[in-house]
């Protein structure tokens, strides 16, 4: 591999991962024990996948009336109270939906295999789009309040910071840090990187067909209009513009992007389906767990409030840590303590769904990201339905003191609230052509309370217990995971979960 | 509009085309006239739809036996003979495709609103890829020869980017071009855009996950091991990695990027149905064109050698002008020297159909472009089908001189060549996989012979003479645009000729 400069296969852990067989038990004689799991999240459907594979006797016990938990895409019909008491009923149109939780999987995520081993199919999610608008109104400079096309603004930082840098290499003040050569292929670097001026013109940024055209280029004489106006360097600097860009280097952020076709809930749909619709019990409310000499149970309620107590040789809590830290339990104070130990956080969408697609026609946005610094945080374009006759924008999709400021609001006062930052943005037609709505704050939604969880420490006691089982009790979640707020975190999480206690079944 | 700080609406020339109506004649009292258009091609198509839509009585000839010119897609059972007599036949399996043409619509141009208006379902074309790689072997320093992924080489030329030019401001090299304030906003810029250290670590950038992971962070304690080996400043000027990084920022290829769904042969097939399947003769060559007194006529031979002459009020010219330089006419010397006036380009295209998709399960790569400096310039990784079992790779899309060395090649010679350099890349997977091939040298094609053409000027008399009409004869396609080699140029240039000759209908 290395003499023909072939790098090194990156994401080992994903692949080091071996799924229970059914053949397991056949050299080890021994057979499946029955678990019980909390929880029908990403966590919860896949720990129960898996083990189904070698023959377990799964059972998901989930509040919920469906299967996802933070996977969910709400579609007209969709109805849900929040710890609020109040009730939102969805009207969107047959074909459109929004995806309340998780919205875009990066390529080397293991949520891909799991998507390409139960059928799921997928398309590009539009992380990035050059056409869509940066508006920030909280900034100094000539710039403020103005929108501008990601295009436009890449095309002017770009240019002056290799103008700049062109300027400071040229007159020496690099001659430490640069060789000769370094300094000529830095510089020609530099030409065509910030489509800048050369030597003689100072090494210049004077503006670039890259910014957009006023009038596009066309047929005969028309050579096209390039967007004029370029601004200085210091309404550029000041309007902040350029702390939008690193967002597309992430490393799970980076296009290309994918979701699945016609909603990601199809991935829990399709995990459900692949476990065995009778082995799922929804409206199963958890309310403790023990661990017994031979085992563990847990103690649930269903949807009319008749208790249960479920046997098995394993439980696996699959729900968010706020909520496990509430369970009766003979786990230890440690193990409370711990759950309680990870801070939620807020976190908020809202689906707009939209008479006509007005950011296509009229914007020629076709998917991507709007980027804001008002309380809507990021305005999505939708990535699939292209051209054709409706839409569904998300309208926000915020998070920290926006999100609590959006959920404490009623929500035809978030749509209010929201439509009214938009227009400031595309115009009155985010009001008018507006046909239905839906919100959702995830630290407002039952059974969930929070979007997802960060950790003051991810190495210290707190985290490294609840890695491990208590007794026969295991946890599992992206709250577990160094993906938090991915589903990948939840999948790993679950095989590890999975992998302990397969080995510890065939070793007993 | 300006109050709300909504920028200038862009693409001025496409929003003014008023296409030609049946109720203009009713105002007129005057009928359509009959006009006959020479090449099937975008242009042709166009001029031909739009004037149908007034009731004009329009006829198609076109030489080949498919409507499109270079909007060809290949499928299995695709027979195609060049001008040197070689023979292919396409062996794709069903659902497998190669565009030979072109491949991929940006946001803004005119041939999305066609689209739309035909009916063709658009997906994205995957125009950039954080995880396709760039493979330079014909540079200095320890890079040469290596394949590194674009998100690698863009963390560490950003990185070093914004090291210098943090480390030129901080010491005050810049003090006449930024003010205090300017110089503290741009090193806090600086700091997000290379993720580099602070001052106190002299701006230093010494890698970043956004480089990628040897092993994922995932599950438990797995926090991820950030890939290593972070490249000095003066192998990554060399390795010439940065100059990629500025295709995506051009206003015609920055994402996001679309395709036709099932192929780019969908719009002129769109376009043929909507002009009507009589009005399109195909296997009719035009060998002559001629202005006469109360009209203009065209001679052409159909597929048996037979020939015929057609009457029509107008004629227009829609094959490349260096077929059109051979017809026999009476339009002058000073046409005839426009016409061979610009310059044909060489560009050619490898389909290569693989029997698994190697490049997602085996390297995260879905779709995306990979950069090399051989002759095989770019590879296109598929932009639909995934994770499904075949995908069809476009193994190379070169022009120039690289692409006549191809050109010269039998298909079998091609297909070696482009494995052989594809094998650096990939390594013996992207041999032994290979399904299927196809190629086409586009300078080599019958009724074509060019990739596109270049005009010395644009704003010479040739090129000003060809954008007029010759008596009742017009020429029309990208190439008498400035959007050459897109289709948005021959679209426009359509819609400038079907203006032309119904202004001049109703004025008669």
């Amino acid at each position: 591999m290395g003499a023909l400069g072939l790098g090194p296969v990156i994401e080992a852990n994903a692949a080091a991962y071996r799924a229970p067989q059914r053949g397991d038990f056949t050299l080890s004689g021994r057979a499946g024990a029955k678990v019980v799991v909390l929880g029908a999240g990403i966590a919860g459907l896949a720990t129960a996948y898996e083990l189904g594979k070698a023959g377990y006797d799964v059972r998901i016990l989930e509040a919920k009336n469906r299967p996802g938990g933070r996977n969910w895409t709400v579609r007209g019909g969709t109805v849900e109270t929040d710890l609020d008491g109040r009730t939102q009923r969805a009207t969107f149109s047959d074909g459109q939906y929004m995806n309340a939780g998780p919205g875009r999987l990066p390529q080397s995520h293991v949520t891909l295999d799991y998507c390409r081993e139960l059928g799921v199919e997928l398309e590009v999610f539009t992380n990035q789009n050059a056409n869509a608008y940066i508006h920030h109104e909280n900034v100094g400079g000539a710039l403020a309040g103005q929108r501008m096309r990601y295009r436009t603004a890449k095309a002017d930082v770009y240019g002056y910071v290799s103008e700049l840098l062109a300027t400071a290499t040229d007159q020496g003040a690099l001659d430490k840090e640069l060789t000769a050569a370094d300094k000529e292929r830095l510089l020609e670097f530099l030409r065509g990187f910030g489509d800048i001026g050369g030597r003689a013109d100072g090494w210049a940024y004077t503006g670039s067909s890259r910014r957009g055209y006023e009038v596009e280029p066309g047929a005969g004489l028309e050579a096209g209009t390039v967007l004029g106006d370029v601004p200085s360097l210091s309404d550029v600097v000041a309007s902040g513009v350029g702390r939008r860009f690193s967002f597309e280097f992430g490393y799970d952020q980076a296009m290309m992007m994918f979701q699945p076709v016609g909603g990601m809930d199809r991935i829990p749909y399709a995990l459900a389906k692949a476990i065995g619709r009778g082995r799922i019990t929804y409206g199963a409310e958890a309310t403790g767990v023990r661990n017994l000499p031979d085992g563990a149970e847990v103690s649930w309620q269903d949807a009319r409030g008749r208790k249960h107590v479920e046997h098995a040789d394993f439980v696996v809590v699959a729900t968010p840590p706020m909520i496990a830290a509430r369970f009766e339990h003979n786990l230890g104070a440690d193990v409370t303590a711990a759950l309680k130990y990870p801070v939620a956080s807020a976190a908020g969408k809202i689906g707009l769904e939209y008479r006509s697609r007005w950011w296509e026609t009229d914007e020629h946005i076709y998917g991507g990201i709007t980027e804001t610094d008002s309380d809507l945080a990021h305005i999505w374009y939708p990535s699939s339905g292209f051209q054709s006759r409706r839409g569904t924008v998300i309208g926000y999709y915020n998070t920290g003191a926006a999100a609590r400021a959006y959920g404490e609001l009623p929500h035809a006062e978030r749509e209010a609230r929201a439509v009214s930052r938009g227009v400031k943005i595309h115009g009155e037609k985010y009001r008018t052509e507006l046909a239905a709505s839906f919100s959702v704050a995830w630290h407002r939604t039952r059974f969930i309370e929070g979007a997802w969880v960060g950790w003051p420490s991810q190495t210290g006691p707190e985290y490294r217990l609840l890695n491990e089982p208590a007794g026969r009790v295991y946890f599992a979640g992206d709250w577990l995971s160094h993906a938090i707020a991915w589903q990948h975190g939840a999948f790993t999480s679950a095989r590890k979960v999975v992998t302990g206690i397969h080995e510890r079944v065939l070793q007993a």
